[in-house]
């Protein structure tokens, strides 16, 4: 059936959202249309907006709508302290915690070879110099525990240790309140291969 | 943590589309500024043109560009063959079909007393007018086997007997291809209470 083409071209548009189908493309659609314009009209605003103002910190690479992010602009946060982060999200899971008042350094993802993105793309050279700037009191390695996020992580692991900076990595293992029977092989194998001693005998 | 007021504003603003969490509106908002800005900014316009051009056929009431849309306008349809849907994706569901060549009314909706949706609500008085007009050979009443859908086809059943007009109802039972052992309770009250003789001893 011939749909009208600015319908057609919503329901296309749409699947640009991540875990979008055409399925639910075309619900979302119909829904806007029929129940929430208003909505669809603020939706439009909210993604134009966010496309002029959005751009990158100068200094740690995440979102921000001005030269350097209020993370590295606040003087209560402790500059020596740098945790490398693959994404913005991690950076708000982090923030969330509460337990954190360093900087952030946000790749933006991790190296690839396959899809092309090697050191320059994900900031190794920015990132290098800052560990050169010699005002760094300790890197912490907070990428994903995925192979691509590992071999990043080593890397990054090697350029800090050339430049003499400390370095230290994030432990995964078993999530607190989470039950060893629904952990996932990768993590359980993580976490044993990470146990520390409780007594000595 | 404070995220740049316009990046907040996006995940809200995603947040009108059905099916989308917070988390979900999240990682949208992070996956389109990081890495399809160019789809963000054709959606942004697919919005705008959809809501600028798209409205009801003054017919049938499905979505169109034009006044009257293009399967009420279409003269090789059956004008004289009405099927009563509840939404365009059941028109859409219909034509995909194949199986239908007469035109649709659309009700974009069911009665439903609790939320103010009343028969005026979803075109009843059009449509009462529509088979007061006397063209039309056959309504075939395709709402949803929901108590609203079946409440819904009740009613205009009523409206059409009282203007002599011929009723019909989609046939609801086992899908093809479909397994008894697998097929919901409500779907199979349906297809026993709607059985057909087959052979007579
Ligand atoms: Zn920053
Ligand atoms: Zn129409």
């Amino acid at each position: 059936m011939k749909l009208s083409p600015s319908i057609e071209a919503l329901i296309e548009a749409l699947r640009c959202l991540p875990g979008v189908g055409p399925k639910s493309a075309q619900r979302m659609t119909l829904t806007l249309l029929e129940r929430d314009r208003e909505g669809a009209a603020l939706l439009a605003q909210a993604l134009t907006t966010a496309l002029e103002r959005v751009g990158r910190c100068q200094r740690c690479r995440n979102f921000t709508e001005l030269p350097v992010c209020e993370i590295c602009a606040d003087p209560r946060r402790d500059q020596a302290l740098l945790c490398v982060v693959e994404t913005p999200a991690d950076v708000m899971a982090i923030e969330h915690s509460g337990s954190y008042r360093g900087v952030f350094f946000v790749l933006m993802g991790h190296l690839s070879p396959i899809d092309g993105i090697g050191p320059e793309e994900i900031g190794l050279t920015e990132l290098a110099s800052r560990f050169h700037e010699g005002d760094l009191a300790e890197v912490i390695l907070a990428t994903n525990p995925t192979v691509e996020g590992e071999t990043t992580a080593y890397y990054i692991a090697q350029q800090a240790r050339s430049a003499g900076v400390t370095i230290s990595k994030i432990a995964h293992g078993v999530p607190l309140g989470g039950e060893l029977e629904f952990t996932d092989a990768t993590t359980l194998a993580h976490a044993l291969s990470g146990r520390t001693r409780v007594a000595e005998q």
